[in-house]
């Protein structure tokens, strides 16, 4: 069943941009085990977060993803950047008004 | 600037799937006034809410698409269907990993 992701990473000061960086170094690895979307942003109203929204094939496609090495190397260097605090929801896709 | 929006709507008790199919309803408007993404679920941890995340061309697509008769009618209908917790965050997209 499709899978999202949607969070909110909170970036310690002056952070949020190379926060942003490293979670969109190019990775196709992501799509190959199941990455259908995964949108990075920021809002000005709330200077010091990144956002994501993400779709996946399925739950476990996304619990996989956390195994890659190329994600596990990003946590490692993202941790510093991150202020502890996160937000967010995850569900399962029952349809979409786009489509039948 | 393609804009997210990523949110939960509280359902009275029993009112979660009504408000699913009001939700899920095919609206082609919304394809056509800029919407590349609209993503409706659930999720077992949280049985009266539903979810969404939609992808945008612009913010001032997805303030647009507020207006379209289809889309008051909708909200119309959802109405006494709402607890009144909404949650969620909207950002302005900057990139993805899966692409350059």
């Amino acid at each position: 069943m499709t899978f999202v992701n949607a969070g909110t990473l909170g970036a310690v000061a002056g952070a949020r941009d190379e926060l942003v960086r490293l979670l969109t170094q190019r990775n196709d690895a992501l799509r190959e085990i199941g990455c259908r979307l995964y949108e990075v942003g920021v809002s000005d109203d709330q200077p010091d977060v990144v956002f994501v929204v993400e779709l996946w094939d399925s739950a476990e496609a996304h619990r996989a993803s956390l195994e890659l090495p190329e994600v596990q190397a990003a946590i490692a260097q993202a941790r510093p950047l991150l202020s502890g605090e996160f937000g967010g929801f995850r569900f399962d896709v029952v349809g979409s008004p786009l489509r039948d």
